[in-house]
């Protein structure tokens, strides 16, 4: 049996990730392959704790280490015990959100040095990286209108528009540097618009990879 | 003003850390000074969060490396959010473990790569070490005869004896490697001759710091 597909989803607030996910699952699903969602920081029992921890509205001033290290230390946890056996299972791993969120909201958002967070990723991921990546980007001030409707942000949700523009940015670049793994959707257009943009993305993922 | 002293207690299980860490305390605001005491992994709210995550006992597979990095995330909250802020007030800190006990614990007890805690050790601290660190050191039968009179057992105390006598020779070792630093007491003694040792290891401290 193959080893699975490790695909990551990202993008910022409001770019519709969790519907998109679904219609990714299914879609794969309808193509008799067998996934798994899950998401981060957290994916399993203790990942869901430490994810906890982290988005957790505190007075407590959050050392700029503690919440990389803690972002990692799920990620750890949720590569050795979720991730990894479940693409040698033959399985597809379908992540909301994995590495790149970090270099765009610790990195791009809060000024956290690439290099910091290059060290922790080596140190956890070695050269463990995502498959393919789908890239949801909109302009922020669509993503911000469509987040606010949902109701009570988290720590991370309660930022400034400046600070998802330079999120968006960070995502983008990557893409720049890394166009063999990423695939760019252009959440901005209506439901339909896009799904039909994933479709066309993920036919083209499983052809390449069967 | 100066800074207080950073001072750690190290040892294993049943070495009398919490009575004498006590006294350490009551002999030094004898002395007049202001003492702050704190305990690793935790120390913060937030760090105390991340304590439970590590200690809980789970039947999840705990991965290495998330077990190292919850760690110093714990104690990167640790440093930043009491420690150091206290030292430039002028208290002096002692604290229930820190890093020594991640080389004894983790690299000596599990097998973790001493390299992979450096790494880690760096990134966080940087050159950031205890100015003393006493080492509580009894044989090992004598320390776990102790342990098992509290009580439960958390994940960690729940090894076996071998496990011990790595974690009590990874502690001697780093010992002989930093003599400066170390200060070591014999804690196989009854606790009046442990507390004469410690007295005399006190007013020497405290005789160099003035």
């Amino acid at each position: 049996m193959n080893n699975g597909l490790f695909i990551t989803v990202e993008g910022a607030e409001g770019v519709g990730k969790s519907t998109n996910i679904a219609f990714i699952r299914s879609t794969l699903e309808s193509m008799g392959i067998e996934v798994v969602v899950t998401r981060e920081p957290g994916g399993t029992e203790m990942a869901e704790e430490i994810r906890e921890v982290l988005l957790k509205n505190r007075t407590e001033m959050v050392a700029e280490s503690a919440e990389l290290l803690l972002m990692f230390a799920a990620r750890a946890q949720h590569i050795e015990s979720l991730i990894k056996p479940a693409l040698v299972a033959g399985k597809w791993v379908i992540s909301d959100r994995f590495t790149d969120a970090t270099y765009a909201y610790q990195g791009g958002g809060r000024g956290v040095a690439f290099e910091k967070i290059g060290i922790l990723e080596t140190f956890v991921q070695d050269d463990f990286r995502p498959d393919k990546t789908i890239l949801l980007d909109a302009p922020v001030e669509i993503g911000m209108a469509r987040a606010h409707k949902r109701g009570e942000l988290d720590r991370f949700e309660n930022e400034k528009s400046a600070f998802f523009e330079r999120v968006r940015n960070v995502y983008l670049d990557r893409m720049k540097k890394d166009p063999q793994r990423f695939e760019l959707i252009d959440a901005s257009k209506d439901l339909e618009t896009v799904q039909l943009q994933l479709k066309r993305v993920i036919e083209g993922i499983v052809e390449v990879s069967s």
